[in-house]
């Protein structure tokens, strides 16, 4: 089936699905969660050949154990898409009403966005999570993965499809590209008579392709070079134990810290104390001319370029400052956005980092790490959002919505 | 001064006016008012020129009114910028705030988008109009209007600039620019280093090519095919008042309806009584078989481009239709998601109306000229958005702001 086709089915899909109770999408849910479980079988077998292929293709091993399915990890998908039907419908939700002088009765109703894109790369549990969310909130959804997880991929929907219409709905709800060609991507970044929103998840690279050639509207995900901000009055044992875990707990996240930003005051009681918790984890540290004479010449001398790189690994750029002011204006600077701490006893200077630093989330005494949609009790995520429009920070099943007004007259003119 | 600087300049300013009081705002905004009636002299002079220039290269007499200022229109735009500064200020609202079990609090809080790109057409009061709303809701904004009315905004903004400077705000928050070439128009559509948000203002085409071509966030706003569906237990007199309201009280604009459809068990009554109505103002109608049958061949036959096709002008579509879900289904195919109205007796069909109908604003027994930021009591409006994401509808102070999540702890780790 094309392109098209499909995002026709999506759209005569989703006008059911929007006017579908929540009973009835829960039940969808269920059927699919039961239905992963009595087919691990064949699921199984189909992500052994994409991972047979991805080994053949001699494919890194992080993406080959990211790419792999089990019985246990197929378990743990079911279980994700039980907790989505737990979570509240957020489809007939009331954003407020009002009355005009006229006598005009406004409601803002929320209401499913409609059909959502989805672009994203080879982990084939994104499949049925991405699903799980759009058809709770009432989104059709076109799942566009990468062709190292296709066959995994496709006994997904497969499977999704067949429990949907079990429920009652239309089981074009959910569809897989079968083309994971570049083409036919650049193709449904361009089908906005279909497609209402695309969310790319994945890699810089993805992300950026799809920002630059998207004429659908996109919510950027993703990237993420996060600042920790050691004021010189933090309490240093919580400095240290937040920069450890804003660092090493998963340094490959987009919540996890890059830069360690460091007042003069402190530097030189601290920086040595971090060190010492850091090198259990062999970070290496990048520091400017202050950090290195403190910390010694094992400190690679860091660049502007440090500055700017969100390493995903466990090597972490130190850099000492005058002020909270100058703390700030590096992160705004250098920052993308996403998830910012400072670690102070100050409250002027907590209160000012709050209000100037221009991010999703800003932490006072806390990690960074804790930008998560399950740690925002959000119940799920479908993204991170580092985009200013529509949604910012973790995405869950609202941001999946948009609102209508529905306006009751008895004949107003005007 | 090169479009990157008045990005780098836009984005400084940006930061200081996000922390800006309520009080200063205003103050800015009193001040401009003040300064809009005090020079209206040499705004009036550049606007001349602008007209003279307009009339020579024979530009049509409705561009020309638009383009026109006067004594009285400048008082009617610094009235204007007065009612932007009694309005509520959006920034600092919070969206809800809760505790997690870790005991994080979280603060979701609304901030200014940063920095606003508005590209617009010959209307010179957009530049006022939209400077006082981004400087209301702590935007900076960079505006580009069009060649035409170039010296007008240009004087505009200088007079404004002066004003936020004297209340103690970056001039900067506002400019306009010189350049109005397409290739820099191209260019601001790629400027996501500095913009955070697009908003196209004008006809289809401007609109059109900004979603094409622009790798920033755009609000798309404008085009408007609205219906008005009359059901078989509609109210006669409420009916033919609200298709002549909606058609022809100010057929040139986005609300004004496009096509009427009419349940066919009413046709015969109704018919005729509209075509009174309406050819009172000369309303040009196409209509399908069943409707030239009962109002006569004076009525042209409609095509498949009638259906598609905002006239905005004093012509009206005309379709029969055998159900309220005929009527849904052909609104939903050839609608822009605008405005919709039912005008009906039955509670089930207004309900369904409203249920299924995908449009911003769905109206029972209204005219469908109420979709507007004024009317709706924002108070002004910065556009009407035909997106789903991030604003739909009437777009007030409210939309020109995003969220941001802030954080408190105790030292949380995660």
């Amino acid at each position: 089936m094309n392109l098209e086709e499909m995002g026709s089915r999506a759209l005569v899909a989703s006008r059911v699905l929007a006017s579908a109770g929540t009973a009835k999408k829960n039940m969808a849910l269920e059927y699919i969660a039961d239905a992963l479980i009595e087919s691990a079988g064949s699921i199984l077998s189909a992500n052994e050949e994409d991972v047979k292929a991805a080994k053949n293709a001699g494919t890194r091993a992080s993406m080959i154990d990211r790419l792999t399915l089990t019985e246990e990890r197929i378990k743990g998908i079911a279980d994700g898409v039980r907790k989505v039907a737990l979570l509240e419908d957020p489809v007939g939700k009331s954003d407020g009403g009002w009355q005009r002088p006229n006598g005009l009765k406004i409601q803002k109703v929320r209401v499913p966005l409609g059909v959502i894109g989805i672009i994203y790369e080879a982990r084939p549990n994104v499949t049925v999570d991405a699903a799980a969310l759009c058809l709770k909130s009432g989104n059709a959804c076109l799942l566009r993965g990468g062709r190292d997880a296709l066959r995994s991929n496709l006994e997904l929907a497969r499977i999704m499809r067949k429990a949907i219409a079990k429920a009652g709905l239309p089981e074009d709800c959910v569809q897989v590209l079968e083309d994971t060609s570049h083409e036919t991507a650049q193709k449904m970044m361009k089908l906005n008579k279909y497609i209402d929103v695309l969310i790319p998840r994945g890699g810089r690279g993805l992300i950026r392709s799809v920002v630059e050639n998207s004429t659908v509207p996109v919510i950027e995900t993703g990237a993420g070079n996060c600042h920790v901000y050691v004021d010189e009055s933090a309490d240093i044992d919580m400095a240290v134990n937040i920069i450890f875990n804003a660092k090493t707990s998963r340094p490959s996240v987009c919540n996890a810290a890059e830069t360690l930003l460091v007042h003069k005051n402190i530097a030189r009681e601290f920086l040595p104390r971090a060190k010492e918790m850091l090198d259990k984890k062999h970070v290496e540290l990048r520091g400017d001319e202050l950090t290195r004479e403190i910390l010694g010449n094992s400190v690679v001398p860091a660049t502007e370029e440090d500055w700017e790189t969100e390493y995903n690994d466990y090597i972490l750029a130190v850099k000492t400052v005058s002020s909270t002011d100058e703390a700030i204006a590096h992160i705004n600077k250098y920052g993308t956005r996403h998830s910012e701490a400072i670690v102070t006893d100050s409250f002027a200077n907590s209160q000012k980092f709050l209000r100037e630093v221009d991010a999703a989330a800003v932490y006072v005494n806390a990690s960074t790490r804790f930008t998560d949609g399950n740690e925002f009790g959000f119940g799920a995520e479908i993204g991170i959002s580092t985009q200013k429009l529509h949604a910012r920070g973790p995405m869950g099943l609202d941001e999946l919505t948009t609102v209508k007004y529905q306006i009751i007259g008895s004949g107003q003119v005007r």
